[in-house]
């Protein structure tokens, strides 16, 4: 989620890192900040808000030290804020890190270091990493930092840099990426090649549980038990516009193939011993009790997250729930009183009709629990309780890997909420997190198929006009794919109740457009093929999406599109993945601008 | 909305009244009957269903009279059955009377009469009629149902056969149509040109407040006082179908001009003394203050209606409100105990999905309120309370004086509940009275502007894509106008909250997409315009859509609508009609079948 970038060699180090960091602020970040080794001392420079920032905040007249570690945040654990900045050093100075992604027991290990004497000024997770290695620290910085793998939990990239070690950097990975690029006489590290490109096109892609010892003659590459790995060196052909994108010809792409990530990184540290833990969330059972009507209010994608979230509050937690769309909400007075629970989801935590709701329902005296992408944003700060998904920077316009952080959030909410209430039986609660953790690799899987739907997309470049249906949480992810082909393709995509077509739209519908029928939902299968049945009497081209091992199916529609097996409250986490895939896919056939749709903005910050 | 014959003549009666009732049969009927006068006594003959069963009924050895009267019937005050199926009698079977429409004061006059020792058989308020004539008549017929006349509220047209003076039909009508067809030595009356099409094409068409002997020789036609009223024969070009639909080319527009009379009549008689009376629905206020939740579940147009009604209940009558489509709410678990009230709409009454919803809501100890257009229908048998639309047969598949009266049902059943709760202080529901009496007018208002409306229709003929945007009620507007649209014109137009549209769909709008812009709420009015603002940033042609007297929007869009200034909560009875004509008229542009559009089906009866 946040940029890294070290240096070692013959060149000014300073100048590097923070070109290095401007490769990477497309993406907007709250805070960056370097640290070099400078006579005898880690000096550390940080700054708020944009790079301009920290190269007002480092002038001309900074270090000319040739090693050093740099940082561009995404605020994940603790606010955007200078203190909160990296990099993050120990007691003494005598280390500073940099980190990306995030420490899953970091709690109960600041906890022991305090206890220990050590002092922390910031609230970050990253900050017990540096207090970890110097309490480890025997004068090996490379076993130091083993030993801090061997305690952590979590996913992250982090390089060390150490005043008692100074001719070393110190840096590995697990589940976030981290390559090291190779010069002449000098080595970089960076979270992405586009960091680095400017100065290297050879590089090592690290792999998970691998970490690194850089000095300015060699790499040492190992696994974290000290076994030494051998690499290939991978030459990057990628312009610096690719790079941005990882490689992918565009951020939609990337942000769909990082979903897996996202989604993990998502569930990180919140699904403990079969139960739910949701650390910025404090609702006690005594302020359920009051809790008669929630209300859940976004805007777009977001919104469609929110009708993923009813269901899924209603049937586990019963609770009733009413879904708004939050231009209408603030208008339409909504009732509202202390006996409230109103949750917002917003990715920037700015749009303005959802913030605005916000602010109306916490006038009214509602409970208010925020479901965001950006830590410190403004629907962060002034909501009650937050849930952060940790998607990470979303670059295109049209939302991927935030809307299914934010379903993943829905997911987690509506089991907090049975949890705290008691509204389900513990083991049923155990088996949706064990179907829970599944997730992520299952979404892997559906990517794998990629091949298969970019064929299909093919056959949508001359179409004007195509029909998602769906019953129940179907029917809110076929909401969720219309959008995404409207969004990028502007094919004039709509999502019905699949029961609902009969009453009117069906008018619509002949052999020139396709209908894409999602039926994973169990307990309205079968009534959800009889609506396909409708739709293909009218010769209209089916694309049905259901679980694998289904061959029922097959026999109703044109084309399957198969998911993973799966419960059927967590099947939109699925299913929306070959959607965007689609979607994705015809865009691109049809020449359309995928990450920059016409007329659209990324954040909505008027009303 | 019944159907009416008489004849007096050469002609053996029974025949031509069952042929011209054939001709109505189209409309779908729930009774049928005939009364003739016979060897000094009236003979009738009813039977329940379709005109088949009352032929059979009558065998081949019919009675040869050459006068008589003749009924279909459309139920409005009691159920289809064989009893209340027309005509009807007085205590001494001296009298037969048919009537169609509704009077007012019906149970009071009943009231009176049986404590004269009149006795009733059937639920109807047409029987009233008969007995009156009874009571009044002192020789002279016309006389006796002049002084009815003076005494009945209502809407009717009315005949009525007599036994005391064998030689005459006497018919009146007022709000409700009535020709007389002029033949050879003989006479016919009747509720629409068709049914007498087969004998005559000369006939008087009556105006409101006249009345009509007929005899075999002669026609005389007077006011309510008597006042002879000359007449111009109306010569009829028309062929049987095109009378069908009196003189209009499809039924959609016939009804579309019917809606001020359905308007009009819906409200009958339960709008007394600045409170709203509704004979059929029975909730005190001790069974109000245990509701908690209502749920309105309908499917289609009648799901547009139930938005409307949602937004209507909550601001008035402070309950939480969720809208449900029918095919969605059974399946979804929705918290329903016996604090639910559910409120299901539909024209038909048998809407398999919104029956089964209305079963399970029963199930579960719900209070079930119906809102629909046909007596008689499992629906209104099967819920505890009934609001009746009378619209009247609708033949069009695309509805559209049904969905007015339902909105209309929706803004008395609102009025209803805040009445009942207390929760509209009584001189704002008196206002609101005042306001919906002045609807059917102001409807009628509308619709002249039908002109300007059709040529707005021809810029439609090459359009593909439209959207509908407007906020709270105007939205829920926008959703009709964008189904009727697409229902029978097959343009892909879809509604959007006007504050939405830029969170994705925007990206499909450009210069060729018409966009229509509602904006009569007052209190987002601004927002409105400003999101209308944005639709013409991209180039789109704006058609708006406001009240009369509004000279601000016409600075910002296209073309602007206009409709009579009302309270806000019933604009949506006015907008829907330009939206109507305007999908009328450019589904006629483009040579669409506009009374049967393809795939579609009138009442869907399957889930």
């Amino acid at each position: 989620m946040c940029g890294i970038v070290g240096y070692i060699g013959k060149r000014t180090a300073i100048p590097v890192l923070v070109e290095g960091l401007k490769k990477l602020e497309y993406r907007g970040y709250d805070s960056a900040g370097v640290a070099v080794l400078d006579q005898q001392k880690i000096v550390v420079s940080k700054s708020v808000g944009k790079l301009v920032a920290l190269e007002e905040e480092l002038g001309e007249d900074f270090s000319q030290s040739c090693i050093g570690i740099g940082h561009t945040r995404w605020a994940t654990h603790g606010r955007p804020s200078f203190v909160n900045a990296h990099p993050h050093s120990d007691c003494k100075q005598d280390f500073a890190v940099v980190h990306n992604g995030i420490i899953e027991n970091y709690l109960e290990l600041k906890d022991k270091l305090i206890e220990k004497g050590h002092q922390f000024v910031s609230e970050t997770d990253t900050e017990v990493l540096a207090h970890l290695v110097e309490d480890f620290y025997e004068g090996d910085l490379k076993e130091a930092v083993r030993k801090v793998l061997a305690t952590i939990r979590g996913s992250y990239a982090m390089v060390v840099l150490s005043l008692r070690d100074p001719d070393k950097l110190v840096a590995a990975r697990k589940d976030s990426p981290m390559v090291v690029g190779l010069g002449d006489g000098e080595f970089f590290v960076a979270s992405d090649i586009t960091a680095i490109l400017n100065y290297t096109r050879k590089v090592y892609i690290l792999d998970d549980g691998e970490m690194v010892v850089v000095t300015k003659e060699e790499v040492k590459i190992t696994d974290f038990e000290g076994n030494p790995r051998t690499k290939e060196v991978f030459d990057v052909k990628w312009d610096a516009v690719a790079a941005e994108k990882g490689g992918y010809e565009h951020f939609m792409l990337k942000e769909i193939h990082e979903q897996p990530k996202a989604l993990r990184d998502t569930m990180l540290g919140r699904l403990k011993d079969g139960s739910v833990v949701l650390e910025e969330v404090d609702l006690t059972l005594e302020q359920l009790a009051r809790i008669n009507k929630v209300y859940i209010v976004a805007c777009g994608t977001a919104w469609h997250a929110g009708l993923v979230g009813k269901t899924l509050i209603e049937r586990w937690a019963h609770l009733p729930v009413e879904v708004d769309i939050a231009s209408e909400f603030r208008y339409r007075g909504p009732i509202i009183d202390d006996h409230t629970l109103v949750i917002v989801i917003s990715q920037s935590g700015e749009t303005a009709d959802t913030l605005a709701a916000l602010r109306e329902a916490k006038n009214r005296g509602a409970r208010v629990v925020a479901v965001t992408n950006v830590v410190g944003s403004t629907v962060s700060r002034e909501a009650h309780d937050v849930i952060f998904t940790w998607a990470g920077p979303e670059i295109a316009v049209a939302s991927t890997k935030a809307y299914i952080t934010q379903l993943e959030g829905m997911v987690m909410l509506g089991l907090y909420l049975a949890q705290v209430k008691g509204t389900l039986p513990q083991e049923k609660i155990g088996e949706i997190i064990t179907a829970l953790k599944l997730i992520p690799e299952q979404a892997q899987e559906v990517l794998n198929q990629e091949d298969l739907i970019k064929e299909l997309a093919q056959s949508f470049v001359k179409v004007e006009d195509a029909f998602f249906i769906g019953r129940s949480l179907d029917w809110a992810v076929a909401m969720e794919g219309a959008l995404k082909l409207k969004e990028i393709s502007y094919i004039h995509a709509e999502a019905y109740a699949a029961g609902e077509l009969k009453h009117g739209t069906l008018a619509l519908v002949t052999e020139e457009t396709p209908v894409i029928a999602l039926a994973t939902q169990r307990d309205v299968y079968d009534k959800t093929i009889s609506n396909v049945k409708e739709v293909k009497a009218r010769d209209a081209r089916v694309i049905g999406l259901t679980y694998k091992g289904n061959t029922n199916m097959a026999k109703s529609v044109d084309h399957v599109i198969y998911v993973p097996e799966t419960i059927d409250e967590l099947a939109p986490l699925l299913t929306v993945i070959p959607l965007q895939l689609l979607s994705y896919y015809v865009s691109v056939a049809r020449g359309c601008d995928v990450d920059k749709p016409r007329n659209l903005a990324k954040s909505v910050t008027v009303e």
